[in-house]
């Protein structure tokens, strides 16, 4: 798999060294993930020493577990290794001469939310790549890769030739999957947190279930078994490698609507949990709009969980799925398909007493073709009547 | 209703000074519930404002919904105003004079937990008192109510002579609904806004559908349609005055193991969504043990969802049920019925597309009658043979 490179070449301008800054300190959070991870096991297992001895007794069982999860720490830092393994490579505007000086500059103690974000990668893994994520990834790939084919059949045109772009994409494997199909598929994404998970995965790795990973341990609510806290997860569950050879695969870096400025690109543009993650979802909307080549066709899956919503400091709009809907067919696209109740996870762990479903909302857009001029590269064929929505009719 | 005083008299000392200002935080936090609203709204709107003039043409129908969320904050403060005007004599140890300068010496900027629990009673108000709430209370307040029908059968003893005890009581319904069965129940509640809400349901309101909260306004993400954001629930669904005329129904304020320190008072206790809001669950489970009478049952429903893991300085331990049901049992109850996958939900909001899902566990445990003496006061007759668990059965 080929990285592109989003985020520029060498560090002269002040938004570079910012970048470069924000590099560090997300390799940090990965390098910190054993020691902060111990702390907090630490400081549980100090307090449970200080109650009462009868009450230690009772606990005995916990704080055993305690002491394996420990163990897994220790484990999941082995896959941490890997994946900040080839980082300072994998962008032409990092110099590894400077790593050093730029760890010990970081604050450690205000980075909780990184350090989160590296468990939060842990769970990706499973997510993507897991035989246990099997279950979600039918609930949230499949619909988008279905209409991928049928929109593009490969019995009735080359799939070679038709540019499939996924935005947000994780750690890769909706584009993964889609590539396996024949297409040529390029993954974005903007987290560097994914970016060098993916990485790992899809460069670093030639075979099945090379790896376990221990993604559960440091959710200690809603545990009804200690057991499955401490289960393990194989990853990855197919070979990363395993494509065809004339695949065409490739995962670019970078701010979607700061990468993505040609007119007329794209053939389809698949996303999943990702138009909700911008500042002003019209913007991404428009830029979806704008790569795709007229007749191509936009596939969404997602529920809207604004990522800027209640975060200080930052600008957010947060319009109802209704309002969206407007404004994708005012932008021009045309409504094809549409389901507003599909029942999906996002990197549940299946045996936590809590359980949390998004009620996503799945549809087809087609932006229109130049019929004057016959310019839209595929014909409409695969359309059955009753998938069609006029653009004004409110479900 | 009458409202116990678990929280002292007069402040003299140290302790009952900070009670003191909590106590003005709280208030403080209820009060500025609208300005500190409206200036959500407001930076959305001035965000909105700064967009593209296009962009603000396809969002002309997101501007309006935003003066309506502005309307239904006016009407929720109206309820606050409810909420916190005899907050002053509800305690003794609160001095009204005092109350302008703690206010001025407060830092809004930092109560952002505090204007979250704001928005939190609100919907707690729909989990208690509304027919929106109906359904979640079915699963979660029915099943308790039910165990204490059956072990204390109101045709075979006197329910006006069993003391019942709900700790955690939130705004009281469960409580409430023990009490209608006839029963002396007391609820407890350490939470000021909880305490200052359920007054204001409990003593304040002699009718129906009195009033309109709009909890879910500060909810932007996740909506399907706008409507749904902005609607109104109207409470409370019971008159909360409508009691027996011999009912003893009361809410003691105050910490549940400071509270509650008398050996074999209690007929039943029984907790819902409770037990996980110590640092030491033990410790709870103890309490319960000691206050309840030889033969006297507990009834426990809800997660371990543990309130105080992963908040930097408290301490906390969070052992798996496993561990917890081992603890029960090592204490000294005898497990007689269990149920660990019930599905229940916490103020759901049931047109969000994004849904939780508690998978609760439920129990009835008894500390075992002194047979010796025969003091336990109720017969054990109620129980069928295949609700009995053996102590050490592991399910």
């Amino acid at each position: 798999m080929e990285v592109d490179e989003g985020i520029g070449n060498t560090p002269t301008n002040p938004l570079e060294i910012e970048e470069e800054r924000h590099f560090r300190r997300i390799v940090c959070a990965f390098k910190y993930y054993k020691k902060n991870s111990l702390a907090r096991i630490n400081k549980t297992e100090a307090y449970l020493a200080s109650l009462p001895e009868h009450h230690q007794d009772m606990l005995l069982k916990y704080k055993q577990h305690l002491g394996v999860i420990k163990q897994c720490i220790e484990k999941n830092e082995k896959i941490i290794n890997h994946i900040i393994k080839d980082v300072d490579s994998m962008f032409a505007n990092v110099h590894p001469d400077n790593a050093d000086n730029h760890y010990s500059n970081i604050n450690h103690l205000s980075m909780s939310s990184e350090f989160e974000r590296v468990e939060t990668t842990l769970k990706q893994l499973v997510r993507d790549w897991s035989a246990e994520g099997a279950k979600e990834r039918l609930m949230c790939y499949q619909p988008i890769i279905d209409e991928v084919l049928k929109n593009f059949p490969p019995n009735q045109c080359d799939p070679g030739n038709i540019k499939v772009l996924v935005p947000g994409a994780g750690l890769g494997r909706l584009a993964f999957e889609i590539a396996r199909n024949g297409y040529q598929c390029q993954g974005n994404e903007f987290s560097l947190f994914m970016l060098f998970a993916s990485n790992f995965v899809l460069n670093g790795i030639r075979s099945t279930n090379a790896y376990e990973v221990f993604p559960w341990i440091h959710q200690s609510n809603n545990v009804l078994k200690a057991e499955s806290q401490i289960r393990g997860v194989l990853f990855p569950d197919v070979n990363p490698s395993d494509l065809p050879p004339t695949s065409q695969f490739s995962m670019a870096a970078g701010d979607f609507q700061e990468v993505y400025v040609d007119s007329d690109h794209w053939d389809c543009v698949a996303t999943c949990f990702f138009i909700d993650c911008g500042h002003n979802i019209v913007s991404f909307i428009e830029t979806i709009y704008n790569i795709l080549k007229p007749g191509g066709v936009w596939v969404n899956l997602g529920p809207l969980l604004y990522h800027f919503a209640n975060i200080p400091n930052e600008n957010s709009i947060e319009p109802s799925y209704e309002v969206v809907r407007e404004v994708i067919q005012k932008i021009g696209f045309l409504l094809e398909k549409e389901d507003t109740n599909v029942s999906t996870t996002y990197s549940s762990n299946q045996e936590s007493m809590l359980q949390y479903e998004y009620k996503s909302v799945f549809f087809v857009c087609r932006k229109p073709a130049l019929r004057q001029n016959g310019l839209n590269h595929f014909e409409q064929s695969s359309l059955e009547p009753d998938d069609i929505i006029a653009p004004d009719t409110v479900s």
